[in-house]
């Protein structure tokens, strides 16, 4: 019973059968190899924007900091939300890669909402060459507490960016679990609602380790390239990324992947909301929940071994009754029978 | 005949097979995996060094510039040869990762001599605070022209930076290559000599993609985490580089590898060295060669589809006589057979 | 009738003679001349800190910057209130000199709170390397809505950081305006309490443009000179520096000018005061005043040629009776006059 | 007898008075200042360019940073001289202002030639993403070493660097002394040449501490003026350094400034010619001389209370008859009288 997060499961035997098949040959490095070719192609038609630029890099903080610092200037602020990856799970790699720049946070929750986005970025820039100018906006999708932006709100909020003329950027390390949620095209939820460069992440979703950037503008490419290179991220052995993201790519990997995990998260979902006791801090709609129940069901499920973050409060104490909250991630990988004998001892 | 690059070839089977037999179940991420706990303990084993630190990342240049960073101040100025790699071939990460450091060139040749790194370190520090105070030395073994310092030459060189407290970086992208052409031990290599940090290459000799960082000194352990972190470069699914370092210091993959390599290349240059009009402009010592020869026989290769650099001159010329410069580099997986025709295609 | 900011107003006579009487043979340069010596011993004795290490720089921005750096590291989070001039008013400057490290804001108002920011410290670094780690707390006294820490609420916020080891910054751009209020000594509002390095300005305070650095603890003393260095706010003909400073502190110079303004603003707070119409958003404790009067009252002021900046609403608009918000800052040359000159226009 | 530097001698007390005259009343903050206004008209009148951006700031080092990074990309390298200013002088700054970009050097002298500096950038961007990027081209005139380039000599690099599409950068920490030795206009020694922005000394020239940066090209002025608060480089009280300049380009005080200092050096540089035991290093062309001459001289110097630095050798030592090299730098306000003391005593 492994809920801890999607970062910690196996990768897809699919991707892992790709690196090796891979593994023949001579091939040229640096992202010249004649899979990356694929790779390109494939993004481009998935996204229906055949003058994409495509970039692979290994890990999602490298995806979000290169992508982001393309489009920020060092003397801009950059705005998200307070619970934004960026800003609370990189450790500065943000700033440090824009060259020293700052991050606004947006309202108090998990979701950018339009008006809190208007006033935040309006209030910047009033102080002419004192305060940091406007930089770019960056939305997370599927969010930090497992919330997924419609693309109503999606829409809203580029729509914000763009009347301040801002560049938009979505964090997509859990990109595919958002999609199948809303059941919408990669494209509806990036360019034609107004995103301009995506992280789209494979490492959470069965990968060994590999996330796309996609830039629907090419202008930056030339950019990008060399600060991903500057940034240590260019992979010599290019091939083994392109293979994963191949493989993520072909026969709709991506997608059953994610839809595995987000029907395991609702299953998990609906056995906890049958339960009294439990309750959702957040509504789940994508592969996480939030879930507050009393600690005697903590103790029970610790006893049988699952693991999870208890995202607040303490797993020793005296009162069985209080309720402590779990955050709980399902992968591609969780079966049902772990997930039901979580339920059950939720239940008790 | 693929001669460009030792990361142009295949990794090791035994690699991608650690791969995926490290792809079961669930595994604790960014580096607290299990697999780790092990690789680790290879290490502070192989180098004889029971306290030291143990990082991997997945880039050399990640290596570097994470390691160097760490003992530098971005007031101070790190010296290294003219062709080092953290010079010429990492588009300013050294200088990004130091916050604006400064590189002093030392000599002009690929190796130092401890004699134009005493007068390049004592030059530094002559202006007070105008010009950069001095900061580590950083030595590329195998040199980035072939070359292999000897175990007294390394040690003349750290006793230089000694003498003026400064900390010792190796950059052992081909560490391996230059063990086995030395015949030492790491530690011998390292810190017997006066290497604080090392870069331990694998992706060259064999891996997909894995380099460890090993510090002896451990006290600066914490800031490394966090500028590994802070730079991109912790991997959630971190089971997968570390079961790659597990199985290239398993069995002494990592030693047959270099030596299968340096014995090809050895072979290649033998065999170059017997035609009268190819010259070495150094002599090769691991598993790189630079040669001269007529454009005639480069325009045979060419036409028998050989792959490598051609380091200075151009292959379309009019005087097959011309002589241009090749750089060859063998891996271990190049074939006795490919080398033969290769040699014989130069002697026409 | 100018309000607009205390830096908008002449130097004091006695700092531009200083200049002038400097201005005599030769001096050496970079900080090495003789009148810094006296500056020197002069904070030492001011600030009964007889091992204190001083530094004299021309911006308040470029004091507060290399202050803060010398203590921060570029993977950790510094801490300040969300009105300070360090987040609000230095376009990233600190972001930039601290290698892209980040700040956090703490409550909602000009003052911290010592609850509000142990909760924000505690908050930080629960994330082992993938959040910041703590950094520095920066203090502003006077706050940017001209309000005073007390000393007592200053003990306790240093306090609070000393309970977590991380270093205090007091940013004193208005340090004498707050110390007149306070009745206290440099000391007790400086190093009694807990702040590690104050800015400690002259510029607002009737210098042409001065700013020393004093650091109680001597040891990162040279980091702050290269510091100081590289962000090229060394200056060269340094004794004109010297002399600003050596005249603003030489028969209490500096406690007068800030007297004088705080007088002032006393005067003009009391007149606003007794008008009906006229309400404070923050008390008034040394020179600066947020106040709210009717927009026709603005209107009369801006007739009559009165400057200050409206921090919120818009002198245009229909309605006479609508309160507009006035931010009015006294330096030492206004005059009884020009205050009472400016009550009246208010009151109509 | 101070020939240390041109930044140890007193300011021209028509710089001072001019400060003290623009301590009356209020003035707006931040160079928006009404002498500013005149300044910025003076500039464009002088340098024959109605569109170009001006800007002041305190020092040198400043202007050279500031001005550089508005042209520069983290990614790129920018060529000077080996001696140059920005290499040798300013503690990283310029790569710290750049975000980690790098200093390539051109040939061995004071002086760049095309020929190198057409190698130098030729052998950049020779390795697509692994070398850094070509990026501007910095001239220091007057060179460090006192020699002035001629304006066949400035156009000739500028070329070079147009064949690149390079932007140039002029050091002119000397300007006046440069210009004032060449006979010609502002404008021949800048845009006309193809210069694209200079920085324009006062300091070394008679002021307190202000230069100016002039870019031809106004697009990226608001960049800079961007950097330049980032840098923590704005004055609050801008008018003490308009007023500086307003003095300095006022009844040409500037060129009489260099032209005295120039004409100190030459009557030092004759007597020093005049005697055998003497010996330039750099042929003397502006306002300072690398010259020389046996101990024994230094020794008299030094008894008689010269200031100057030894640039090589020790004035200890044992042989009288050895030759030790001085650097000698003359300002506008040393008096024939030393001047002919000095040459006395090397005379002895």
């Amino acid at each position: 019973m492994y809920f801890a997060s999607d970062n910690a499961g196996p990768a897809h035997p699919a991707i892992v059968d790709a690196i090796a098949r891979a593994n023949q040959g001579y091939a040229m490095p640096y992202g010249a190899d004649t899979i990356m070719d694929e790779v390109r192609a494939q993004i481009r038609d998935l996204f229906e924007a055949p003058e994409a630029a495509v970039y692979l890099v290994a890990t999602g903080t490298a995806a979000n900091v290169l992508a982001l610092s393309t489009y920020w200037q060092p003397f801009e602020t950059a705005f998200c939300s307070p619970v934004a990856h960026i800003h609370e799970d990189e450790c500065n790699a943000p700033e440090f890669f824009a060259g020293g720049a700052k991050l606004t946070l947006v309202g108090e929750g998990d979701k950018m909402t339009p008006d809190a986005l208007r006033a935040a970025i309006a209030k910047e820039e009033t102080r002419d060459v004192h305060g940091p100018k406007r930089g770019p906006v960056s939305i997370t999708q599927v969010t930090e507490r497992g919330s997924v932006y419609s693309l109503e709100e999606l829409n809203a909020l580029c729509a914000v960016a763009k009347s301040f003329d801002l560049p938009v950027h979505l964090d997509g390390a859990r990109f595919s679990n958002a999609l199948v949620a809303l059941g919408c095209t990669p494209a509806e939820m990036t360019w034609k609602a107004g995103v301009d460069v995506v992280s789209f992440g494979g490492t959470k979703n069965g990968c060994v380790g590999v996330e796309a950037v996609v830039m629907f503008d090419p202008q930056k490419a030339r950019e990008f390239e060399l600060r991903r290179k500057r940034g240590a991220h260019l992979f010599s052995k290019h091939r083994y990324l392109s293979a994963q993201m191949h493989a993520y790519l072909t026969g709709d990997l991506w997608r059953e992947s994610a839809a595995h995990a987000n029907a395991n998260c609702a299953r998990l979902a609906a056995g906890l909301d049958s339960i009294a006791d439990a309750s959702f801090m957040y509504q789940p709609q994508a592969n996480m929940i939030f879930c507050s129940f009393p600690r005697a069901a903590h103790q029970r499920l610790h006893d049988a071994g699952a693991v999870y973050y208890i995202w607040s409060g303490e797993l020793d104490g005296d009162d069985p009754q209080e309720h402590l909250q779990a955050r709980l991630v399902c992968d591609w990988s969780i079966s049902e029978a772990e997930i039901d004998q979580f339920i059950a001892l939720v239940r008790g």
